[in-house]
């Protein structure tokens, strides 16, 4: 059921006061530890999500495989959570033994490529077939938000436009789980290209 | 750490317009389901506990243990979580082999009394000792709220005052879970009486 | 619900005898409210969704669209969580404004068509295309399962055969949420077909 | 971080070869990301907790107030998670306006005081009065576990015993989180002293 965010701003010490029982304390607002994942996060998470695509095409175009290479590690160690274990993370164009990329190794390859243990063309660095062009931009539509707590999840198209003028769209599932520096770390990640009918 | 509850309008499809990627969508607002406890839920929860309190005290006062006992149940059924199994409850003045609630019978035992199996006096039908005097105020005062998702906890005072002006306050532990029908379950309860010093 | 009451390793009372503290206790072995998804409970829930596919198709082999149809509402009603409110379920071969089947009305239209609203074939009654034929049989293969607690994820192809002999498998995603009954809901369906190649 | 790798029942694999739709894979046996905290190792906290208090009266038998003050910080540092915010805990014998510790400071306090700001004994040094004598045994009886996933609550005793042969026990409520490395931690310790009867 849809619940509202909407939080009452006062404490127990209006209501103490009131009834006559005590005091107002300064303590009586409570202090809050608060592990839950909020819409705003997961839309903040989506957005740099895009932001990273951009980044590294960019990184790419200016300083080929080894610069965006390098960032796509560092992307993908800042926001997904492969130290907790494997992801469940299906790319758009990945497919047969290595549909899944449930390690960090398939991850990287599948953003920039050069691992001859996959057979990607780096999904990150541009648009696919054989002129490449880069990303430059990268819009997210969400259409469905899950919050459950220190995990959420996103339902919706990922938009992107190649420099080339190329546009087109992809459906994507995000799960989230909040690690202990307060940071959103992708642990679903399921991409697929829309279905072109029959 | 500590974060905020503000959850940002602006949609998808504002961005999306602003990109001159795609047009704006009725659908971009996404959909939310959200499970997580907020902070108001949890203050509204220790509000209905301690309306509960003096309801029960009420229905002694007006129909003995019959009323009371009848509504305690109630109360219980409503607003504890034994039907997902054992409830952490540690009451005020429970003692020996019966310390521990964690059934459904041990709760209605220590709100009004009336059973065999344990020595209680029936804590919500009055203040202790010899001469019971029903509560007729009860206001909690919390110290820390938790929020984990579909659980949250909080810890602080519940301030009770007896019909006869005696005035006392418990310290509280209460741990919840929000239930399908969006109704938060207490699952822990450790009460205690303040510290008198050595 | 599903509780697990049997509690591996030391229990309290040995160990209370061992340090000669206190005599042992019938009540030192804990009674346990276990509210997390299990790994079997995850492959359970994959094979009843599969069993669930093919006794949609012999319905309607057997009784049209009129038992198909009432079959598959109670499917969705059984095993989805459309009562916690919008489901992330992208279907195979849904598209354009119709993508996201966030409502329960959108779910019964895939899995049956019979809807002006969509323009379903209906999945689950047999393969797509011209020559409809019942699915016969369906097995999950996971990848990857993640356990949050009274959430937990699953990734990896279903296999389907029909009756025609035509085999094909799509990638999928699965997030489930236990309910008050303790059943495993599916709150998270995102589906794909397997990427050709450019 | 722990994680369990063991998928007990049936394997995706053997399934795929019964039906003869697919071939066995060695990656039908899927990898698990296990966030759910387990019964054994609510178990392994609360023994863990005791015998840092045993250590710490240790410590000051052995080195005074230098030795065990700096035990303790780093023992909440490892156990508790106040680097999450604020922690419910309520000490045995905290009293009026330092009832509850939601900071790191209250916490050392309580364990071997040493603080102007708060009026500690230092419960972990020894047992309380005039002649302080150190804990060297401490056991704790569990009788409910709760398992939410990422968070887990434990509700007994836990029975003390001092060098002078003083035996005690305590009413105890621990909440405990999963931190990035697999910890548990100590959100929620609501300690009290067994009522003694009206």
């Amino acid at each position: 059921m849809f619940k509202s965010f909407i939080c009452l701003g006062l404490a127990g010490a209006a209501s103490l006061a009131a009834v006559g029982i005590e005091g107002t304390s300064a303590q009586a607002q409570p202090a809050v530890m608060a592990e839950t994942i909020s819409v705003s996060e997961v839309k903040g998470a989506q957005e740099a999500w895009c932001d990273a695509l951009v980044s590294i095409s960019k990184a790419h175009d200016q300083g080929g495989i080894a610069k965006s290479k390098s960032l796509a590690g560092d992307v993908i160690d800042a926001a997904y959570g492969y130290q907790f274990g494997p992801v469940a993370f299906k790319p758009t164009w990945a497919k047969g033994d290595t549909t899944f990329r449930e390690t960090r190794e398939g991850a990287v390859s599948y953003f920039v490529g050069d691992d001859p243990a996959y057979a990607d063309q780096g999904y990150a660095i541009g648009s696919p077939g054989i002129n490449r062009s880069p990303w430059v931009k990268c819009v997210p539509e969400i259409f469905v938000i899950q919050q459950f707590g220190k995990t959420a999840n996103a339902m919706g198209w990922v938009h992107v436009e190649a420099a080339d003028g190329t546009k087109s769209k992809v459906e994507k599932t995000f799960g989230y789980m909040r690690d202990d520096d307060g940071t959103l770390r992708i642990v679903v990640h399921h991409s697929s290209t829309p279905f072109a009918g029959f």
